[in-house]
């Protein structure tokens, strides 16, 4: 994976970047955006780190993730960056710019770095590799190319991003450029126990709680694992809809799960579905069918219905794929 | 780290040796050994790989586990080896060979590759690195060492023994050395979501519901996290003692976990216990207290008792070790 030529020239020769990436930022988000920042920065360049939205505070641990600008503390931005990377997104809308005429009103030119699949064209510059394991993974192929000494602080973010979206080196994402990055980011200072600690290990009692009441509800059949998370469950735990990130990957310790499904009950007869694919299985086509996307492996869709109503619905659709294929 | 010279010159000059690991084989064990029998055989020396035990069916996706001489199909051995080598443990009884003459009655020189703590000298060549993260990673360097063209077999081994040995690369024992090690493991062949699959997720729908079982009844108190898993637990879902396996790691999901533990009544008030530790608190040192052992993050023991009992008595002696910390 090499970056463009195209993107390294405008890295080096201009000046004043907005770094925004996309909505609800995870880890790899996160940690590919501030390193990029970070990198730059050593290299004199003035950055300015943006998002629409709150980070969690379970990646809080990311070097500088505290210091990122978001809506709450945007006001007038004195000196207008002319130059926009968007990173980890490919579009405005994804990156939530779409109407923050304030902050992008002097941008000129607009890079793209990202590893999500689009149709569209958008942007001046663009680097959309759908194989790359992570964004993380290409921003550590910019800051080497360029020949920035990777600092702790880079090193971790980047690890933290890589490790997010690899699962901690466990999808078939992982490979050997993947492992090359962590053994050179961890010799670089990043810490892979803490940052996975960080990264997966900071449930609260409550969250455990409402995990066994939703696996224990898990219905198991034909190689499909499907949840539903009722908002009694959520009321009885003391939780919210944030705690049931990562539940979809738990039925995948199961023998024989091709399919795990877990629909949230986000408001009254109002249902977030997600979608993890174990088996090649092309969960996208599924979530489709329910006006929703994603990728072959990972898929979701929000659609007003019925919690159980929708349950039957969708195990009916996923076998009938399963037995089409 | 680096093999010492006479090991070395002990496997290119020697041949005919018999590779034995430690009873209960676990994937670093099995990997190690079959990935060092592999390369022995690829120049040309005669092997022959030993376990007293059998191998735990879940670890047969390991190249050539399958394969492995057990007690059940081991006969007359028509030309003994006389080079024996100690792979992931350190003494005939852990070894499991201390009664098996008709095995070992022409060996003539023994070596010692292994990662565990001792204080005993046995062996005439021994490389034993307790900083090592799995021994599996002391086998690859003999490789590199000598040469040999790492194959996919060897690399899928020594993958399964390393990612096994870190718990996936989540453990503190993850170094750069493990990152660089499994780049070119991956690189030659090693599949890092097939072999995790394989490790880790093979569960049975029993084992599942045990796990919610088990972990609805956990105690959480200060930083301790302790379960007892009681005869009526296992029959109720129809499983046996090896299905809690790995269960201690669970907790650790938890924010502010130090201690994890978990209590199995093995029979009728007689109960193994595992000990686990996130925070550096040294488990071993509580485990000694009820005569068993282990190392700082990971100990255990067996003891005559009955499980509330003995669960009531191990939260008191951790709180102790706690609070005098």
């Amino acid at each position: 994976m090499k970056p463009p030529h195209e993107l390294l020239h405008f890295l080096n020769e201009s000046d004043n970047f907005l770094i925004v990436s996309h909505i609800s930022p995870d880890a790899d988000a996160l940690g590919s955006s501030i390193a990029l920042s970070m990198m730059l920065r050593a290299k004199g360049k003035r950055t300015i780190l943006f998002n629409k939205d709150d980070i969690s505070s379970q990646y809080l641990f990311i070097p500088g993730a505290n210091g990122l600008l978001s809506m709450k503390n945007y006001g007038d931005i004195a000196d207008k960056p002319r130059n926009l990377i968007l990173v980890d997104c490919n579009d405005m809308k994804r990156a939530g710019l779409q109407d923050m005429d304030s902050l992008i009103s002097d941008v000129e030119k607009i890079a793209i770095i990202d590893h999500h699949e689009t149709d569209k064209s958008f942007g001046d510059i663009r680097w959309i590799i759908p194989e790359s394991p992570a964004t993380g993974i290409m921003i550590y192929y910019i800051i080497k190319e360029l020949g920035i000494k990777i600092t702790e602080d880079m090193a971790s973010s980047l690890y933290a991003a890589i490790s997010f979206d690899t699962g901690n080196f466990r999808y078939e994402n992982t490979t050997t450029e993947v492992f090359t990055a962590a053994s050179e980011l961890v010799a670089s200072g990043a810490k892979p126990h803490l940052i996975y600690s960080s990264l997966f290990e900071k449930w609260t009692a409550n969250r455990f709680k409402l995990m066994l009441k939703v696996m224990s509800s898990l219905d198991l059949e034909e190689g499909i694992a499907i949840a539903a998370v009722t908002r009694k469950m959520f009321e009885d735990t003391h939780t919210t809809e944030d705690d049931v990130e990562s539940f979809v990957s738990i039925p995948r310790i199961l023998k024989g799960v091709q399919i795990s499904v877990i629909i949230r009950e986000t408001s009254d007869n109002y249902c977030r579905v997600s979608l993890r694919s174990k088996s090649g299985l092309d969960v996208a086509e599924i979530a489709r069918a329910f006006g929703g996307g994603g990728h072959k492996n990972a898929a979701g869709f929000r659609m007003r219905a019925d919690i159980n109503t929708l349950k039957d619905g969708l195990k009916k659709k996923i076998l009938t794929v399963m037995q089409n294929r």
